[in-house]
Formats: C-alpha cells, structure tokens, sequence
C-alpha cells in the first residue's frame, strides 16, 4: 500500500536532516498532519526566512540577523585573537565556555578532496584580508579534530606562514574523530588553555 | 549568545517532532541553513499542501488523496470484515502483513481522560453507520494494547452490542522473535491464558 503522494515526499524530505531515517521520518510526517493550518503556514514561512533573513557576517562569516555579528561589532572583545571554526556550531558551542573573549571567523566549510571542496570554496581569502590588516596577533585553529578538519588547519598555517601572526591549534584535549559541537564545555576549555603553535 | 530570531523559532518548531530534543533540533536547523533555496520552496510549499491534498477516506477515515481511499474502493475486500484502528500509521503497520484482506475504519484518535478524548471526538459515529448498513459481520478491534487502547476496545464492544455483529480484539502474548525473559508479567499472563494446542 503506497502512501498519498505528498505524504510520501514530506518523508522523504525529512530524511534529508541528519540522524533522521525512514522510520522518525515517518512519524515526522504524521506529526506534520496533525498540526494546525496556522502552524503548517508558519512552519512553511519560517522555512523560506531562513534564506533570507539568516545571513552570514560580512567580516567573520559567523550566521547574523545584521550585516555584522554580534561578536564582530563587540567592541570589548579582543581584535588581536582571532578564532577560525568550521561552522556557526562551533561559535555558539564555544561561547558557552564564557572564556573565549576574542573574535571569531567562520569557514563555512572545511577542504575535502573526497567531497570535492577545495581552499576556494571556503572563506579564506576575507582570513588573509583580516590578518592583512595587521591588527591580529593571533590565529587559533579551531577545525574539528579529523582528517579533513586537521588538513584545513595545516593548510591556513601554511597560507599565513608569511605575515608576523602565530598561528596555533586547539590542544589534542578533544576527542579525536568526534565533533566539535558535541564537545563538553571543560574539554572545550582545556583543548583551548593547551593550544599549541603549529 | 542567542542565536538569531528565525534560527531560533526553526529550532522551537522541530521540537515539536516526536524523538526530536533540543541538540537534534539545533542540527536540523542548521541543516535548513544548507539546503538550496529550491529545496526550500519546494518543502514550504509541501507543509502547506499536507493540509489541502492529504484527506481522509469518507468512508473508512484513513489517508487518503481522493474522496475514497484505495482499500474502499477495492471491490475485491471483504467488506463484511472491519478492522479498527487508532491512526492510518496502524493500516499501513497491518497492510505490510499482506493477510488482512477485509477494510479498515481509523479512529484517528482514541479515549483518553487524561488528554480529554472522549468517544465523540474520535471517528466513531460513522463506524455506527456502516455497523448499521449491515453488511459487516464482523469487527475486529486493533487499538493499541495500552489502558487508552483497550479503554476505547471495551467502548466500541459495548457501543456495538445492540447489532447482530461480532466483535473481536486482537490476541495478546509474546512478541514474535521476542525473548521471554524480557517479556513483562502482565504479557507473560496474558500469553498463558491465550494458550492454544499445538
């Protein structure tokens, strides 16, 4: 027996989002027949805001309601410190250590020669425009602890090899093969006290 | 750190999912954030169609696109065999058997005090009517074997008295590739009073 067309295209489009199989995505799409028409048309617009409200920081990529971030426009912050993350996650799971108090820039992506993704394809080039500046002192690579994660950091250590800045890794106090996000607030605190210059 | 405002609402309205807590909410958000704007129209557009194109059967009350659902219209069920469930998830869980050649009426819903479901607010005025047409001769009841499941079995027994039909309840006992230690008392119980010759 074949479900209703668009019931069998809500399942499999929940089973996009990760950890979700056929199974949750099913009770996902049962779930979605019982909400109201006032909470399907709101789901269905907030779906679509978040193309265009959501945007991403002019100077360190992280997600934003404004042209700039909250951390970038925080003066108090420490603009010779500069953090690189893969993702937006990782800003947030590192903000929740309340210890980090310099600025951040965000990747959106890591190298990946298996998913084609090369150095260009992330936001490098605004890093050396940053680092151009002068104003940075240091660069602590933040990438997860993984193969594509560590490649990326050897990488944007070679790239600014050439400017007077150390450039430092997160101490090996994650779990290796684990991901940055899932990382408790302490390892996160430790990993940054035991950073070490590449 | 917040995150911004239609992050946050995307996050809220997953939870609403069942199985979905907060850090898997906050990941399938974040995955909203890479689908392609296409792929975003095309699942905001199905949230709301889930309303407007997924009925549910005139007859039997379960899924369906048209007016009447396909187990309805096959002339090749026996239609004076009827069996109850709560939800359409239930039609789809028996349809996989491939044995159960009769129809179906879904509930979609089921007595329950504490959520204040009583017997008019689930499907049960239009399984009168079709009891009342006569053709059925039996129904077999397949609410869920919970306290609300077998609260509605014993209202639907008595709801159907007064007519010449019989009406039956899905057997209990152990779960089929099930170990009997792990099997609870009242299972174990009611598995030794089903007992049958072998």
């Amino acid at each position: 027996m074949k479900y209703p067309t668009v019931f069998e295209e809500l399942i499999i489009f929940f089973k996009k989002f990760p950890g979700v199989g056929t199974k949750s995505a099913e009770r996902m799409a049962y779930r979605v027949l019982e909400l109201s028409t006032e909470e399907l048309a709101f789901f269905s617009e907030l779906v679509l805001k978040s193309k265009t409200e959501i945007k991403h920081c002019k100077i360190c990529g992280h997600l934003s309601e404004k042209e700039l971030c909250s951390v970038c426009l925080d003066q108090n912050r420490d603009e010779s410190l500069v953090c690189v993350v893969q993702s937006s996650k990782d800003v947030f799971a590192l903000e929740k250590t309340n210890d980090f108090k310099g600025r951040y820039h965000v990747l959106n992506g890591v190298i990946s020669t298996t998913n084609g993704i090369g150095p260009n394809d992330i936001n490098l080039n605004s890093l050396i425009s940053r680092v151009q500046e002068n104003k940075i002192k240091e660069v602590v690579i933040a990438t997860n602890p993984n193969i594509e994660g560590e490649t990326t950091a050897l990488y944007i250590a070679k790239l600014l090899e050439p400017f007077s800045v150390n450039v430092t890794r997160l101490a090996y106090g994650l779990p290796v093969g684990g991901l940055l996000d899932y990382a408790d607030s302490l390892t996160l605190l430790k990993a940054f006290e035991g950073r070490k210059k590449i």
